[in-house]
């Protein structure tokens, strides 16, 4: 089945298109229609760089064009953050985008259109693997957003430890899973509320809100803003600062900050999975699917 | 009763008199102290205009002379909810007033004072009735706050979706249930928490704090100030926005953010009727709202 | 053994060693590493003056040089909230130091190191009765922050009612304890998230922050900065507008906020004791704060 999925089109998750850029907070319509119809599935979709004598990863997302999560990428990256894990001489990792202008456009909806209730189950079980991996992490997490950040790629950055976005105005990140007729799952509301709190949560959920980069800085979504030829470095510079802290003391906060959050899947996984497989099997759902699929490829044409 | 209660003295729950003016967040002394002795029990409290072709309804609040939710207002609220709620034309709600200075000044003394515990268990199952109808409803709701709005007022405002309020200091809002002597219960403390969080709820709740439009503005309270001839067109502008988000996916988002706050009360009604009824009745409390009755009434005359 | 204790070095958990000086917001290194060594046990170690007139009681905290909280000064705090409590006359308490620089340096290392489990437990029993005191006080609690406030320092000032910081960017306040290699325990984590949110929370507590004041009132973790002479002013002003509020409605209304953070503690408080007593005394933490008491002795020579 990966194999059929390497060579279908490689659509995306983002919703980012006029037809409801009522909803970009700067008024612009968003510009990432890909539709993709090539792909070396030889490559590896995520590029680690380990520095043994700093202790800091970077993972860079190279699965062009736009980073989408699919079972592949997803499977790769779990396998990646628990090999780092494992690594005593791992400390902190950075996720970032070695694809120009998005970090990552979210979950690949060609993973999720025209599929069995028994694939949909196989991919969110993977996507809830990630988000396990990433959020439950023992090492200090920073995501170096350079590029846009919707649904799925704004699940992982929000899974960090600390946000650092390319100051972009044309770069927006949010959970915008709503315009797309799908729900954002408790666990995505969660990791949400933990950082902008529930008002926020609230209003960004209901109306699938991409905040540009200044904006997203202001609700809290993000903690910094540096101009995107910096982002690495400054992503190593605070790194540096996380590793300096006592680590072990360090881990237990985390855990203690986390836990709850993580609990209430690590509990529930089958019925969410169920849930899922459920849900976007639906005529109604897959018919919005297609809809948006078809305009993303008129969009192209 | 009901007939009974309309002819009595229409007097509100606003505790926004001057013996209080230390909770004032500007220094000034409110000016709502309404007693009204008549009143024509055949008009409707509440004037439902619905633009079938847009999808938008507008409850204007004709309740003189402070829209006081009494429980004629509470239940007629109820109904033109429910009603709306069926009705497959109506999307969205814009809940204003038509009273000059005063979107609602908040419960109906009058159905507190001097009445038995069965008529304040009545009372108290409508004003919550009226909250389950407004904080759970799957219409997008939006508060176009016209004048002041304490305690009760400012409950109705805190559950819908957006608040915009006009952008006049002298009006405020907030929940100063404890000016009175009386404490706001722990639904509409949640309802607050879910707009301005924990800390701006316990510091507001312990010194029943009204907030002027920017101040409420500052804190979260309210999302918007316009020009007050202009709340309701803005209003419709931020309703078109809400109602152009595919509504399934919205109102199964808008559920999740909510139904842990409400299932607190539903799970919990009788016991809560309970606990207002005896509260309500006792001796100190009544001798409370007799010595603000009175207070007001000297402040009329 | 209190004793002992007594005649033992006064060192104090506050982590503000220039090692760790990366996390000073400020980038500057602190300044308190006192390591004194003669103590007058006959001196009470706070100082209480209450007016009756006003109802208000002052608590200053006079133990040199730093108003560590060892195990004497916690048990004369409960003792004075408690007479305070039951004392019709005191309706409000305001909690400000006689030390210069700083208000309170937190928790007594020498009640840590070198210690048997069954100090350690006798000690971390004073610290819950002193946090359950005061942030369940029926009375108005006002910390006036008149110098550093490190960790526990920062645990009491969370627990008032409101928060004024002198105005010097010299003074930095927060739980600090990662630093150490200590775990902020989740009832420390439950009041400051009580304050500034998840997000601050999570972010201050990995990475053991103190905030300069300035900082500190940016993200909400005091209300009001003053300069420092003005600071007892201040307080008594603020306090006068909280004892305006009618006070059993107040009363209820800080319970209804605070009791179910209360009650994590209270019904699992041996589960607490234990884990405290058998974390500080493993080898590895015996080791860091042996290190750090090192350091603080050869800053001091």
């Amino acid at each position: 089945m990966a194999t059929v999925l390497r060579q279908s089109a490689k659509l995306t998750f983002s919703g980012l298109c006029s037809s409801f850029s009522v909803q970009c907070r700067n008024g612009r319509a968003c510009a990432m229609p890909y539709v993709h119809h090539r792909y070396n599935s030889t490559t590896p979709k995520i590029k680690v760089d380990l520095d043994s004598t700093s202790g800091i990863a970077v993972m860079k997302f190279q699965s062009p064009p736009v980073n989408s999560l699919s079972l592949d990428f997803l499977t790769e990256f779990a396998i990646s953050m628990e090999k780092l894990e494992m690594d005593k001489s791992c400390r902190g990792v950075i996720l970032t985008s070695a694809q120009p202008k998005v970090f990552s456009a979210g979950l690949d909806i060609m993973e999720m259109y025209g599929k069995s209730p028994e694939h949909a189950s196989v991919f969110w079980k993977a996507v809830q693997e990630m988000w396990l991996k990433l959020y439950g992490s023992n090492m200090v997490t920073i995501a170096a957003i350079n590029g846009s950040s919707p649904a799925g790629g704004c699940l992982m950055s929000l899974s960090c430890d600390y946000r650092i976005m390319a100051d972009n105005p044309r770069y927006s990140i949010g959970l915008n899973e709503t315009l797309l007729g799908i729900v954002a799952p408790f666990w995505f509301k969660d990791t949400m509320l933990n950082v902008v709190g529930h008002r926020e949560t609230e209003k960004a959920l209901q109306l699938g809100l991409l905040y540009s980069s200044p904006d997203a800085l202001k609700v809290g979504l993000v903690d910094q803003l540096v101009p995107e030829e910096k982002i690495l470095s400054a992503a190593t510079e605070t790194m540096t600062k996380w590793l300096a802290i006592p680590e072990h003391a360090r881990q237990i906060t985390k855990s203690m900050m986390r836990k709850p959050t993580l609990d209430k899947l690590t509990s529930n996984r089958e019925n969410d999975i169920k849930y899922f497989a459920n849900f976007i099997t639906k005529d109604s759902i897959q018919k919005s699917l297609g809809m948006y699929l078809a305009m993303l490829k008129k969009r192209k044409a």
